[in-house]
Parts: structure tokens; sequence; C-alpha cells
């Protein structure tokens, strides 16, 4: 059992955690809080960027001597290989720490309970699961990336009462109230990338920037345009804004994007033409994604991609802006056929959070597929 | 300005008014309190039913004497006119009143100002307007049925958070959580009818009666099936369960519907048939509804109705049951076309309530419709 000097601290290394949120992926994002033999906190620490120490080093590091016969918390098992930096346990042998008490298991197939295991023979306590949910969910994006290799995709919409993105004859301005708008700013801002269609770049010409932060050195997350004509039409303002885009294409469109690469340096990714999806495999995009470093991508897309990528059950969150407005059976439905022919194949969402944003409701939830 | 004791006193008042919710009508409910010459409550009071004595006279009533130089706080303009009960103006003045503290003005053509007028011309101060806002909801039923001679038409609604009421083949079992539909059941026990159309009756054969309350003398709902044809197959429930039911068609139809007369003791209102709208014109249904008693009538139907009584702008209150799912562009549309082409032209909801029901989100609040 964890003492509740210890599961104060594992709420701690938790928030440390969340620090690391922009730049950790594709490590996981770790806190860890050291108690001497007294359960004073005596050192903090937390996982920043790949390549930086990890939790434990930082924390053990701040303790210095005050560590030995003291207990390290920690979000996640620590690491016991060599990669870019040392293993973790043997600090933690050599500091002279008596206890380790760990949120979740690391199912990296390098760690996957071997840490615990070195821990152990040397006599070291170990409690494990502290907090285990909490911790499950703060690293769902990597614990996602290990087991298929992908980013995870919050898909945003914006709706009426009765699912309509927009009046018949295509008007939404606005469908949202300012609350939410700004609210939809604060999600660019926490994520790596901000992915939409073609279409909706060539019709609305977008900045996808993240607007009305606090922060004046906020970095813009990068941008990537999913098309399966490369035809982007006359769209300057995504281009122009600062921040990193991608233009995902079938290779058979990429020469009509020249012009944005020489123009504005947009990156061009090619993918195998696949007309059975989008132009091309979108699974393939969200690999190419996860191994250039977007851990979480907000998706704000039109139908056609929201649809595609629902159908290829690619969507992991669904972050929904419900205004409290009828547009009728004729306006433009959220989605398209998503092969759903009864209740059975519904896909539902769990863990679902929902909160009034202004005089919308903001509702979110993880979505479960049917297992086919 | 009204002082603290008797806004606090206007809000008891308030409470008192609402007891009368499931009779008064078409009256108004109106509470009334009574506080002394010191600022004591010495009198309540409420309009428990149409031919029952009005909120002041229970009040006063209850005072006695210790009415005499004190201040009457009530919910609704006193009325000067003879009606089933003599006017409350006068029984105020003779029971020696010096203050009179009034949340709104009766807008019915016999009051409207006309009370306030003789209080003040007996020398006795009136203050208006003391929770206006809390008194106008309160009574929004009776305001309504003064401006329109309708009953108030509260939409419920069960929606996937695509706006579909059902999925592809028609199941929708179980669209809504455990804690949904016992508020529905809750629902149905606050208003004096609920109405369907004869396609739900015939298709599912629902009771619609108010189940799961801890009063086990609740009256039923009356159930109103509006159907354009007659055709109710073999449904029972709804006519077997307690309550009064009624079914509203065109003349031509009627003659099918003696077995529900006969066997059940249905009753079966004729409207002149009518193309343009659901067999006749839902509008003549409301303005008998309200005349024979029905404030408030909670609509439980299928799209073809919902759809009809929103292109009539009938619906007063949306109440609308979001579970976290998807059903497809291919599940069934909540609405069918209801005119609005463009976003000025959308239905809005003012006066928003939200709140988390299970797992489900309840939204509700009163339509404004665009003014033709």
């Amino acid at each position: 059992m964890a003492s509740l000097p210890e599961i104060q601290a594992m709420k701690r290394a938790l928030e440390l955690a969340f620090l690391g949120r922009k730049a950790a992926f594709p490590n996981p994002m770790v806190g860890a809080v050291i108690l001497d033999s007294s359960g004073n906190i005596v050192g903090e620490g937390f996982h920043e960027k790949c390549g930086a120490p990890h939790a434990e080093i930082a924390a053990l590091s701040e303790a210095g001597a005050a560590a030995s016969s003291g207990t390290i918390v920690v979000s996640l098992e620590p690491c016991c290989h060599y990669g870019r930096t040392g293993p973790c346990t043997d600090a933690i042998i050599s500091a002279g720490i008596r206890r380790v008490v760990i949120a979740m298991r690391d199912p990296h197939p390098n760690v996957s309970g071997k840490g615990i295991t070195q821990l152990e023979s040397s006599g070291i306590e170990v409690e494990t699961n502290v907090l285990f949910d909490e911790a499950e969910s703060l690293n769902r994006v990597y614990l996602h990336y290990l087991r298929t290799s992908r980013s995870w995709i919050t898909l945003k919409m914006a709706l009426s009462i009765d699912g309509r993105t927009a009046a018949k004859d295509g008007s939404s301005r606005w469908l949202s109230c300012e609350e939410s708008r700004k609210h939809v700013h604060r999600m660019r801002g926490s994520v790596q990338a901000v992915m939409t269609g073609g279409g909706t770049v060539r019709d609305d010409d977008p900045r996808l920037t993240s607007r009305g932060s606090d922060d004046p050195g906020e970095q813009q997350p990068a941008r990537i345009i999913v098309s399966a004509t490369g035809d982007l039409g006359n769209s300057r303002k995504i281009f122009e804004n600062p921040g990193r885009v991608i233009i995902a294409v079938p290779e058979n469109v990429a020469g009509s994007l020249q012009k944005f690469q020489s123009e504005f340096g947009a990156d061009v990714w090619e993918f195998p033409a696949d007309f059975s999806g989008y132009g091309f495999n979108l699974t393939l995009l969200l690999e190419r994604t996860a191994s250039e470093g977007f851990g979480e991508i907000l998706c704000e897309c039109g139908r056609g991609l929201a649809t595609m990528l629902l159908r290829k059950q690619l969507v992991n969150t669904l972050s929904v802006f419900t205004t409290p407005m009828i547009l009728g059976g004729e306006g433009l439905p959220a989605f398209e056929e998503l092969g759903i022919d009864s209740m059975d194949d519904s896909i539902k969402l769990e863990n679902v959070r929902s909160s009034l944003l202004g005089t919308d409701t903001h509702l979110e939830g993880e979505l479960v597929y049917r297992i086919d």
C-alpha cells in the first residue's frame, strides 16, 4: 500500500510529467518526486524532451545526498536499458533509494517489468499501480504509439443540436460561440500539429494557428494538409503564418505543389496512390507523422476527411462543440456513411467529459470502435 | 426598491406558486406571502387549481388580523375583477395591507395594470418587477396561452452526437442511458398530457405513462395521439394504462377508430382535413388541448410530427438527450427539411440549461424562430 504522502507525491509527479506534453514524444511524459526518510520532498523532476535527462535523474540530481534511504515516486516504471541516457534503475540503486512507488509499468518492449525486477533484485521495495488510471490517461498518446506506431488523432467538430456542420447553403458562421472558438485556439496551442483537408484549405483559406495565447513566444503547431488531388487553389494564409506546413498527397499529384514548396518552404509528403481511401492510405500518413515527432494531432477538417478517418478507425478522441441551434434535415451532415447498420455497430465514446462553454456544450471522449 | 426580507418572501412566493403547476392552468400559478409590520411571515398561500381561492385570499386568510398594516408579496399582479372568486384587490384593501410587492403585471386583459391602479388609488404603496424574470419563466405556459390560446409544447428527443434518432436499420435501443430514461418519466409526471404520432403508436405500442415515481397515487398524464390516417394498427398499451387517451385525426378517417372508443373509452377529436400539414391543422389541435385544460404537453414523437410542429413554429421548448455515440450519415436524421436555407434562418435556443445525466448530456432551451 502506498502511504498518503506517497499518493500526494504521485499527484505531483503526474503534474510534473504533464510539463513535457509538447516535446517528450515519442518518449512518454514522466514526472518524479523524491521523499527523504522522513517523507519530506527533497527533489522533483520531469522529462522535458527526447534526449534530455529522464525525470528520475533530474529529481535525484536535485535531491543529492538527501535521496539516500529515501523513496522515489515516479509516474512510469524506470528504464533499465541504455538509450540516449543511462538506465535510471542504476541511478536509483546508486543513490541509496530504499523504496520505489510507480504509477504504471512501461509497456515499452525494452522495459516492460524488467526495470521493476532489477530494482527488486537489488533489495529495493517496489509498489506499483498507484494512480494507475491517471497515469494511463496522461500517457495515452505514448501508449497508443507503442501499440500502433501512429499519431493520436483528436477530431474537433462544431455541430448544431441536430448534428449539422452548416446550413443548406454551406454557411456556418458562427456555428460556435466566442468561448468555444477561444477554446479551439487553446487546443491548437497544446498539440504538435493541426491537420485539415485540401478542400477546407481551398475553400476557406484558414490559418489554423493558435491565437489569443498569453504567451507571446508561443510555438505554432505544424499544419498538415491532406489532399487527394493536390489542388489547394489560391490558399495563402496557412503557408504565410509561422510554423511548419506539410502537404500530404498521393504521388501522382505532387507536381502541382511546387509553388508551395518554393515560395513558402512547405514540405510535400508523397504516398502511393490508393483509391480505396482518401487518395492514399491515411494509416501510412499517421505512421509518418508519429515518426516525425507529432504525438497528438488536432484534426479540424470537413466531412470527407472526417468520414474517412472514422471509417479507418483512426480517430482517437472526438471533441464536439454543440451550438444550441437547429439547422434541419437540409443542413449538411456531420459525416457521410460510416458502415453502421445497427446500434451494435455504433461508435461509442468513453471517458466522457462535458462542459458548458458560453452558450455551447463541449463534449469530449475517446472512441470505442466495434471490433470486426 | 424591495427590501431584502421582501425579496426573500418573493422567492418563497414563487416556490409556493409552483405547487399549482399541475392544476392551475388555464389560470396562472401564483404564490403569496404576508409580512406583518415587523417583517415576519404571518401568512402564505398559493393558487391550487382553477376555481379554488386565489393565492392572496389563502395567504390573507392564514394571516388574519396580523395582516393589518403589513405587506403582501405576490408573484403576479392581484386581480381586480369578479371571476369565479371576488377581486383580490378588494380583499387586500379590506385587510388593511399598507404595501404590495409584485413580481410581474398580469397581462390578462381583465387585469393588465388595473389591479395596481386600484391598489394605488386606495393609498397602498405598490412595488413591481421584483424577481420579474423568475416569475415570467414560472408562468411561461400561462403567458403563452394568453398570447396564442395554445398549449405549450415541449419536444423531447434522444439523439446521437451526430444528430441521429436511430441507426440505419431503425434500431434505437438504447439510445439513451438509464438516468435519461428515468428523467423522461419524471418529465411525463410533471405535465398534463403527453403527445405522440400515430406511427409511433402503431410501430412501438408504447405506454407513455410516468413510471418509477415515489408517489403511488401519481396521476398519469393524458395521452394524445396525432394521426393523419387513423391507422393505429394493433396498439393496445397506450389505451390499457390509466389516464385519458385522445386520438386527434382528420374528420375523414375517424370511422376506423370506433373500436378504441368502444373498447377503451378513448376520445376521438376530429379536425377539418388539411393536406398542407399533418392531415389537419395542428394549430387547431393545440387550441383545443389548451381549451380542455392541457397547459404543457410533452411531445415524444417521430421525425414526421416533430418536423411538422417545428415548421409550424409550434414547439416552445426543445429537450434533447444526447448519447455519446456516433451513428453516421446513414443513421436516421432528427428532422426532415425545415425550410432553413442559411444560418440566418436557423432556429435558436435561448435560456439554455445543460446537465449531465449518467453518460448522456441533457440540453433544454426555448426556441426562437426567425420572424417571417
